[in-house]
């Protein structure tokens, strides 16, 4: 989407206000709810989206007025962005936005829980991005194997990145980042950093052509970016590799369809084909590993997998099976307890074997 | 320190325990003493050390029986890193050593709040860092700006590295991670992604000939040995940007002279020579921030800060003035709240200035 297109639609919100001005009339817009009730899970795109409701935002409403201007507020920081061509943070814009309203106490934001909502209900009043807005999320990843990407205008060949990596752009679009060239078959996304270490450690992408992606936990959204751009524009496969426990399938669902909080982004942020590549609840037996390693569930966890078990997207017989044997066993289990084993069964072993067997849930 | 050298060091422990057993004598070591008790900032090395009290731990002691098989397992699985050329995480090491005791229902460990501590003992016995010993602590922060580091084989020019830099290794010793050329006039360690990403993106390294770190947070532990290296080796000074807070004062002491909980660690962490840039509790009035993005100190915020005050390593005049014209105000303020001026404050205007008039303290 091209930087003007979305400084237009930016000061397209400014023209309501002043076309209203002109009429005298009371400015308003419309603006997607973001509310459970407005979000339903497609099951042709296989994604988790909003419906269609709208909601109105006006001046001249007691209860609307205050949103109204932080709305105008945020817009006119946005607009700043574009123009300047400049990137911030959530945090950043909630401090150049406030201020206190002159001859009164009154300031335009309390708190950055105020201006936050604003931006989101921006993204879909508008249909941009948050990054597109030159809003960047949490930074919080690493990427090594076989992939080009330019960042900023330097191109970095991820074969030649260290074992460390290079650092996953907190926003990964055009024109900034380009993924220049990619020949894996396919992306690992791994969830935490000890796998991460221990697959760029043994150069597991160099054997097993693919790339290697850490968010360090839930993905961040860049990470997530990073993974769909690849996936989407050379047609490689994803496979995501977390903890076997509700938080790890979780992840994956979230990687795969997208959330409820954010079913705006679906469209641009999940990715449907991606594959659940283990811990798996059956792991632990077929590759032996004791039951001292595993975790016992607690009460959450158990809840937790309940509600996973009701989820449409969770459906499948195979899901089904792969939940309640986690919740038979009783047990949870980290992706490091395949250290128990050796240090290096989940580069010579474990993954070998997945990949070979393509033992894989979707 | 050679890798022979912590390898024949590991298998030391061993030699104590088949001696004993060949004279028929109770297996002992000497550890020394990690406790308050056992720590001290020496002034004229301005770090904070540990003192050279030990205790012994033996194995035929009921209280120490555990402990002691414990210390030969995790020496025993540190001995196989070191002799496989792997490293892992301390979660990792937990699940290598667990097991159940033949014919018992003992476990070898419980959880790794049993196997972390024996790590940090085998550190201060063998006088290895945990990053000597292949233990990896995790692994969070960016690099950009005129440094060339070699990652395992590959080089990194990190003025090259695009927006989002290179990933800080988290392991940053020899031979993996080589300090190639630094050609920066100083390292400015930055508390925050947010910040890193401003003068990341504006190119402030360019301008200002330096090398930008961030650690996201509390400097983990391979961003302060980056730091300290280049520091060492380039003779390099540091500067350390972070929020004025208690919490902000606090991570600029450790990168300075160290923490108690590590102060075994402090003659190879630490930077004495290391500056404070900012923010200074006196910047709000200087550059003119209006109250209202400052934030109200809480009671722990004030009684941390007391605490502060106390420490033999902030004595200095200029430190008591500093901490305490922040008490007097009530207010702590973000790095992030300068967006308040423009966007590109930080860089345009805040940090010249600092660099301009040496406006640091130490």
């Amino acid at each position: 989407m091209a930087k003007e297109s979305v400084e237009a639609r930016l000061m397209g919100l400014a023209d309501v206000v002043i076309d209203a001005a002109k009429k005298k009339k009371d400015p308003e817009f419309q603006i997607p709810v973001r509310a459970l009730s407005n979000v339903e899970f497609n099951e042709k795109k296989r994604l988790i989206m909003m419906k269609d409701a709208t909601t109105g935002r006006n001046f001249f409403n007691l209860g609307m007025a205050r949103k109204f201007m932080q709305t105008m507020l945020v817009g006119d920081a946005l607009a700043e962005l574009q123009r300047a061509d400049l990137t911030t943070s959530l945090r950043e814009i909630y401090y150049r936005t406030k201020h206190t309203l002159k001859d009164s106490n009154e300031n335009t934001f309390d708190g950055q829980d105020e201006s936050d909502p604003i931006i989101e209900d921006l993204e879909v009043t508008l249909e941009a991005l948050r990054e597109e807005l030159h809003v960047a999320a949490e930074g919080r990843g690493s990427v090594v194997g076989n992939v080009t990407i330019v960042d900023n205008g330097d191109t970095i060949d991820c074969t030649r990145a260290g074992k460390a990596g290079h650092t996953v752009p907190s926003i990964v679009e055009e024109p900034g980042i380009r993924i220049k060239k990619c020949t894996a078959d396919f992306i690992l996304l791994i969830e935490k950093a000890t796998q991460f270490n221990r697959l760029s450690e043994d150069k597991f992408w160099k054997k097993h052509n693919c790339v290697l992606i850490t968010g360090n936990g839930q993905p961040p959204r860049g990470v997530r970016r990073l993974c769909r751009r690849i996936h989407d524009e050379y047609k490689c496969p994803v496979y995501v590799l977390v903890d076997n426990d509700p938080w790890g399938y979780y992840i994956y669902s979230v990687v795969k369809q997208g959330s409820i909080n954010l079913a705006f982004e679906s469209e641009r942020m999940a990715m449907p084909d991606a594959k659940f590549i283990g811990l798996s609840s059956f792991d632990p037996e077929s590759h032996k590993l004791p039951r001292n390693v595993g975790i016992r569930l607690e009460d959450r966890d158990i809840s937790r997998a309940k509600e996973l078990l009701a989820y449409p997207w969770f459906q499948k017989k195979e899901w089904q099976k792969e939940i309640k044997n986690m919740l038979a066993s009783g047990l949870k289990f980290e992706l490091d307890a395949l250290a128990n084993k050796n240090f290096q069964y989940l580069t010579t072993t474990y993954l070998p074997k997945k990949l070979k067997d393509k033992d894989w849930l979707d």
